[in-house]
């Protein structure tokens, strides 16, 4: 028998992604959101969804352009930080003592000790409630070597990317491989 | 030194999440998507990515509404095969061996074999290209005992959901936790 929790934003997994912006003086500034996902194949677009009091909103809606940077298990503090503090407050890249890089293609910084990041141009937003989603076509993705496999793909197990759980408030690693996507459920065919 | 990959839809992590809706002659479907996640507090919504040639696509815009059942290590065959095959083509429930529940609050099914479902009622949709954006408000979360913890929470690692890599299209579980949102970051403050 299930019990009903209500109307409640629980839903798994759900990302830890920093999202990097410049401001006015083109000031570089951070914030870590779990709400986004993937949106579209073609283009390739990914979502995030910002509160309107965030830094993180002005910067985006004057830019029209914002970087997501996968947090990592390496990371897990720089990241929760970056969801603590406001930008308006603390110059977020010192206090956590990363590097913002100057993207060639988008007017918004990448943070470059992370290993991942993708570079969004903003397509679209729509104001939903507390969060406005914002819609970002992926111009394009960067990642170090170090985190790709034999046949140069990026591996999720290299990477190492963190996980967070709305329920509990948790952030998680990725744990053992359960197959191929495709093919994995083909025996149910037989 | 990061190498580039260009304008792609790779992004970590993105869910497994078997979509069921409810058809012409109220016929009940599934469909695996990855792409996904929340995207307001309040009110609770999310969103799904699908593209209009799937019946999916059809069932949604008919009902206006759908359900999110959280794919689990213990269902990755069954959600692999809602992912490869069409129910214009197949019951997707019968060729699983799932049984569609039938939500007391929305006009879709849900999984009743899979631990964590998510009730959603479309509020917006939005063509983006490839897939078109459904954003549902969630109306409830049912979930089974026994993924919950001792203070009664859902808990994602008695749940088990799996992750989607885009990049090697493999399934993925969820590894150790790091720590508290919230709190693990203030050290850095020290």
């Amino acid at each position: 028998m299930k019990k009903s929790f209500g109307a409640t934003t629980i839903a798994y997994p759900t990302p830890v992604w920093v999202v990097g912006t410049y401001g006015k003086d083109k000031k570089p500034n951070l914030m870590t959101v779990a709400w986004g996902g993937i949106v579209c194949s073609n283009p390739p677009c990914l979502s995030i969804s910002v509160r309107k009091s965030r830094l993180t909103y002005e910067n985006i809606m004057l830019k029209k352009c914002f970087t997501i940077n996968v947090a990592t298990e390496d990371f897990a503090k720089e990241a929760d930080l970056c969801g603590i503090i406001s930008g308006k407050d603390v110059n977020k890249f010192a206090q956590c003592k990363l590097t913002p890089a100057k993207s060639d293609l988008i007017d918004a910084p990448f943070i470059r000790e992370f290993p991942l990041v993708v570079e969004c141009r903003l397509i679209k937003d729509a104001d939903l409630g507390s969060h406005t989603l914002f819609i970002g076509r992926i111009m394009d993705v960067k990642a170090e070597i170090e985190i790709t496999d034999e046949k140069g793909q990026i591996s999720i197990e290299l990477l190492r990317p963190l996980i967070f759980a709305p329920s509990t408030i948790t952030y998680h690693g990725v744990g053992g491989c359960f197959g191929q996507a495709y093919t994995l459920g083909k025996s149910l065919l037989e």
